[in-house]
């Protein structure tokens, strides 16, 4: 079975949404966005989105390679846009000194990483040598020659933003549409702030704002979970939607079974924003390792360094099935969570987007 | 000019929306929601509300008068609903040394309130005796007794909610609607939190969940501020929307002008979600006033003390026209406000919502 392209031209992508759904499976890093999960997406009619910020080249090429291989030609790849790689012994020993408790409860021993992230120039020359069809970015803007020489192989660029400015700047530069992530999403805010201090943008008010700001076909991202939500994303002027919480706990996806257990069982759980477990905000379920590293959150290094300093202690804690210590991303609306096949998601998406459409055409009628 | 009363059943209220918008303008203390400014958004088929928790008895009668004096029987008054006044000497004594260096800036010497907030009670004798149509509470809970002595004069009661188990147990209570405000609205959470520490709910997020977790009808609060929200709150699941920052610059709102002009002149200035103004978390334009207590959050005290000790220094920066030491409360998305009579304005987010509403039909057939 084969899939229209994806054209992220405002019109071309309204003209195809009979046979392509507005709907983006949101990349979510370490391993839950499975080729599986990417191509039964696509395959059901929505875009699929493998997440390669935390992949290496050659892991990078296997996963595009099974995608491929399943059948699925439109799927999108996220790379983390990050700065070169800081080595100040200062801050990573101030921070295993911190953890130190951690490390001691866990029963391990501190051990620096082999690497500390991923270069994104090596992964950029990965999707530009694949010609994969779609690329997104998060955590920073890339220069416009990098998006030139993506559309000079036919790929298409989405930049991330958390504000109107960011937003502009990735119109500036060249992008074919911005995700635009309300403070509701799950998982990393995408935008290149990197502390907790700047206001939060509510999807509401991001919306409405940067629709009328930018030319370029904004996606929503944030809280959206059912069929309201899309419809609501849309009449706030988005042309597609995100959704990256309502596909964790799909049949195909990644997700440990203990985040599965505690996103279905435990749907009152609050989520919490939060620089704990990676250094850069965050929203996941609010655990016993959120709350503690909560008392010295001005003290956490930045990302990349606490992300791989407390990548044991989460591998520890899920071993022992100790949801505590897990870093359990979650949605502000999670609690609509649904498990099911990606194809049956999908199709109860689309069900009730149409639905309340029909439900409230007499309502946006008003007197007519 | 009459109007046709308010009723809050969803399936009655729908009927009505060719005669009576679901919008309502929201209440805002500290003089906003001027009569003259509810009566003309109820004279444009909207629901204008007074604002009622700051004022005295006998205040409230009077501009409840004024009301109807301007022809406008059709009307919602707000009260706040709070705990007997704190009277601890040790706190307000810490407050009070705590500010001492802002009241030396301004040349002013600490003076104790004469009362420290109004009588809830008292509010609600008089909302009562003069039998007004609509009454919405935030704050707290009220008890169902109250809300049963409210039922018996022939008022409508709305309770506010920032979370679904706040919706339910307002539903629990028996009132007759939830405003659900999502952390995009400007001015204070109407929730029952006292603290910054708790989930801050999305617009999106909270109502797709509390539209699933109710049966009553749901008022949409938080971030917006044309037409395209409305038409995302409705298709979220809510049956109104209510609107505070649309209508800060209204011709008929109390707005001081420096207010106005920061809301029209700035519209890039971020907003922050503080306790600095009056010890309850509250969203307005970020300022120096906001920045330098943020630095000591943690010892600030509970509204009404701090709300009470700040008066007199919120007073004086507004005489001597320095904004950044004025609490300007605005919601997420206040870039897009509009300066034009309420009148004005209604027509404007009426005529926009139909306009997504004809624009949005052909996306949310899909392929049908």
């Amino acid at each position: 079975m084969s899939f229209p392209p994806l054209d992220l031209n405002p019109s071309e992508f309204a003209r195809q949404l009979g046979g392509l759904y507005p709907i983006i499976q949101a990349p979510m890093a370490g391993g839950i966005t499975t080729p599986a999960l990417v191509a039964a997406v696509s395959r059901a009619g929505a875009l699929g989105s493998l997440a390669c910020g935390m992949l290496t080249p050659q892991a990078m090429r296997e996963k595009i390679a099974e995608i491929r291989a399943l059948g699925c030609q439109d799927f999108s790849v996220n790379l983390f846009v990050l700065d070169d790689v800081p080595t100040d012994d200062a801050v990573v020993a101030a921070a295993l000194k911190r953890l130190a408790p951690f490390y001691a409860a866990a029963g391990l021993a501190p051990v620096l990483p082999k690497s500390w992230a991923q270069s994104t120039q090596a992964q950029l020359e990965v999707a530009l040598e694949l010609r994969v069809p779609v690329v997104s970015f998060t955590f920073d803007l890339v220069d416009r020659d990098v998006i030139k020489a993506l559309h000079a192989r036919g790929t298409r660029v989405i930049g991330t933003a958390t504000t109107v400015d960011e937003a502009l700047a990735w119109e500036e530069a060249g992008a074919d549409a911005v995700c635009a992530q309300g403070i509701e999403a799950g998982g990393h805010r995408g935008g290149f702030s990197r502390n907790l201090g700047q206001e939060q943008l509510g999807c509401m008010a991001l919306l409405a704002q940067v629709c009328a700001a930018v030319g370029i076909p904004v996606i929503a991202a944030g809280g959206i979970m059912d069929g309201g939500g899309i419809a609501a994303c849309l009449a706030l002027g988005a042309t597609a939607v995100q959704l990256g919480t309502a596909f964790l706990c799909a049949d195909e996806a990644g997700t440990h079974p203990l985040w599965r257990q505690q996103l279905l069982n435990h749907r009152a759980c609050e989520t919490a924003l939060t620089v704990a477990f990676s250094g850069r905000p965050a929203r996941g379920l609010r655990n016993r390792f959120i709350d503690e590293l909560a008392l010295y959150a001005s003290e956490i290094p930045p990302y990349p360094v606490q992300n791989a300093l407390t990548a044991p202690l989460r591998a520890q804690a899920a071993l022992k099935g100790d949801w505590e210590g897990m870093s359990l991303w979650a949605g502000q609306a999670h609690a609509l969570i649904r498990s099911a096949s990606a194809a049956e998601i999908i199709r109860q998406l689309v069900a009730q987007t149409r639905e309340v459409a029909a439900k409230n055409r007499p309502l946006y009628g008003w007197s007519d």
